[in-house]
């Protein structure tokens, strides 16, 4: 599976684990554009005999099959958001700086290296590596996996290395994005007064945004806060027209207390008189930690569970009957900052964690 | 010139004026899509003996060569703004409807009628028909006719055929449009007060200009009627993302009797603490209603004259020492709207006003 022309190393997954972590980095992936990155994915751990390996679109599955009574997932997605002037990646003071060293390649590659060198564990581990988790819920790779190949998710449970500063993170937030649509009417900028500027009137909206107050909602302990932004503003027909319409474009990060019903309903209380165009909600998913599977890794750590903010794919599982957690290497917020990096020392932890609960 | 597989009727100038002025408005020339239409113009002058023409661009340019004492421009724009919904033309009640029908390719019927039929005028006349008026100034056929043609323009007195309403509108407003920028910080949406949302806070460049009440200026007895629009907004990095920027770009038009630089002194003020950024800035016209050829042709008509709002290039004419008005038929506070119309009647009047000058 060579490319013509492609002088890289092939990716070591062996190799150490900061090293292995650069290199993923180093390896541009935004959404959409996974495909190098998964090919050096899957070259690799095809030449591991110990595993079977799949590829579904540029997404990469790897079980191992030992007829174990147990079997875990454990998953991580391949794509990052744009660059934003935070490539190569940069090692500094033990920390590893790079676009999506925190979200998530420090996880990835506890993953992969875990897979290349647990070769016995005592859990069966079905390796889930996929694309397009930054993007939208139909191009979701773990969503196609679901869809085309449920068989290859089940399991007692999964761990997602989605950046929880290795700690477990129970549950996640809902996700709802919402166009609120602003109407006016068009005119010659040279007489304003015969028409109404939608972005004049969007003002309104934005205002109602930034003075905003999110809750913050209590389940079994773990505190959910929400949150609710504008992602983005679109507004403009030419340099000398008053635009008829502004487009703004709302997320809200909902507590998994309110079905993605109630969400809905919240935003549209907000912007009452405004035309609001729900494109996108997820459920969130409970915290779940109660249950056995769950409840044997948390004993193998000495910090305390917290709540999961962002969405992640644990809804996935839940919605498919698998308890699942969240727990990775990197401080959650600094996800999707430019500044993203993630402690080395913490990066070694999550993976001794996870090797010694495989190992047994 | 026949286009291969062109099917469409020959444009026939000598047709009557609202035949003439369907057929243009039904020659879609959005701007940059003018070819098609300055290849009929071009193909329909090129037939007639009395004119010289010339082709710069997808701007055609046509002169009689009287050796007449006198020597005036006669100029429109081919293209429009885009289409909404407003296209084939429509003739109801005296009026007729369609993209482009007021702004302005009633006037262009006009002038194109005129030089076809007006075989020996009075005064040599250079008609000027010319590409992308709509759009940024680089682009502007005139532009381009002044910088590399400039012995193309000189006249005694130009005529604009831009709408006026039949009546002679004097002098221009300026034009200056800035993108006032609001700069935020990233940060995931999961955790918005992690980062500073861009588009939260150009609530309040929106708010200003919601609020801003334009000044009225009093020149040679015409009132100029300033505006300040939004003409356009943007933000956004992706869906999960704060943008970490808005820019919202403003759109001003101001009295003659402000300079540029005063212009760009007065949208910076009403903005401190913002970036803003003049991309671009066009001077006004002042009347000058009071020079001999504008007055001959003033006496003939009976309205008195008016301020006009929107920027034209008499600004052009006025800077090349030539002195130019406006004057042409259609509502010009319909241009640039989705129902823009020209009335037939006034089509007519504007039409007989100009011959009778020309014919003498």
């Amino acid at each position: 599976m060579t490319v013509p022309g492609d002088t890289r190393p092939a990716l070591d997954p062996g190799a150490d684990l900061v090293e292995l972590t650069r290199a993923l980095v180093d390896t541009p992936s935004e959404s959409g554009s996974e495909a190098a990155l998964a090919d050096g994915v899957e070259r690799a751990l095809r030449a591991l005999s110990h595993l079977r390996v799949e590829r579904i679109g540029d997404s990469v599955v790897a079980r191992t099959e030992l007829g174990r009574a147990e079997r875990v997932v454990i998953a991580g997605h391949l794509d990052t958001v744009p660059p934003c002037d935070n490539l190569p990646s940069r090692l500094t003071d033990g920390r590893l700086h790079g676009l999506g060293a925190c979200d998530m390649k420090g996880g990835v590659a506890v993953a992969l290296h875990t897979a290349a060198t647990v070769t016995a564990p005592v859990r069966d581990v079905t390796y889930v590596f996929y694309e397009c988790e930054e993007t939208s819920d139909e191009r979701n790779g773990l969503g196609r996996i679901a869809a085309e190949r449920p068989d290859l998710l089940h399991a007692d449970l999964a761990i997602l290395m989605e950046p929880s500063d290795g700690t477990v993170e129970g549950g996640c937030q809902g996700f709802l994005t919402a166009d609120v649509v602003v109407r006016g009417r068009r005119a010659h900028t040279a007489r304003p007064w015969m028409g109404v500027n939608a972005a004049h009137l969007a003002g309104e909206v934005l205002r109602v945004l930034a003075e905003h107050v999110a809750e913050e909602v209590v389940i079994d302990g773990l505190v959910y806060r929400e949150g609710l932004s504008a992602v983005a503003v679109e507004a403009g027909v030419a340099g000398n027209v008053l635009p008829d319409v502004c487009v703004v474009t709302v997320n809200l990060r909902y507590a998994p207390s309110r079905t993605p019903a109630q969400a809905e309903a919240y935003v549209r209380g907000l912007f009452p008189g405004y035309e609001v165009e729900v494109t996108e909600v997820l459920p969130g998913a409970l915290p779940g930690l109660d249950r056995p599977a769950a409840a044997s890794l948390l004993a193998r750590l000495a910090a305390a569970p917290r709540a999961k903010l962002g969405w992640t794919d644990v809804a996935r599982f839940a919605a498919a009957g698998v308890p699942a957690v969240n727990f990775g290497p990197g401080d959650p917020s600094l996800a999707h900052t430019p500044g993203e990096y993630v402690e080395v020392s913490q990066l070694r932890e999550v993976h001794r964690a996870l090797r010694h609960w495989l190992v047994g």
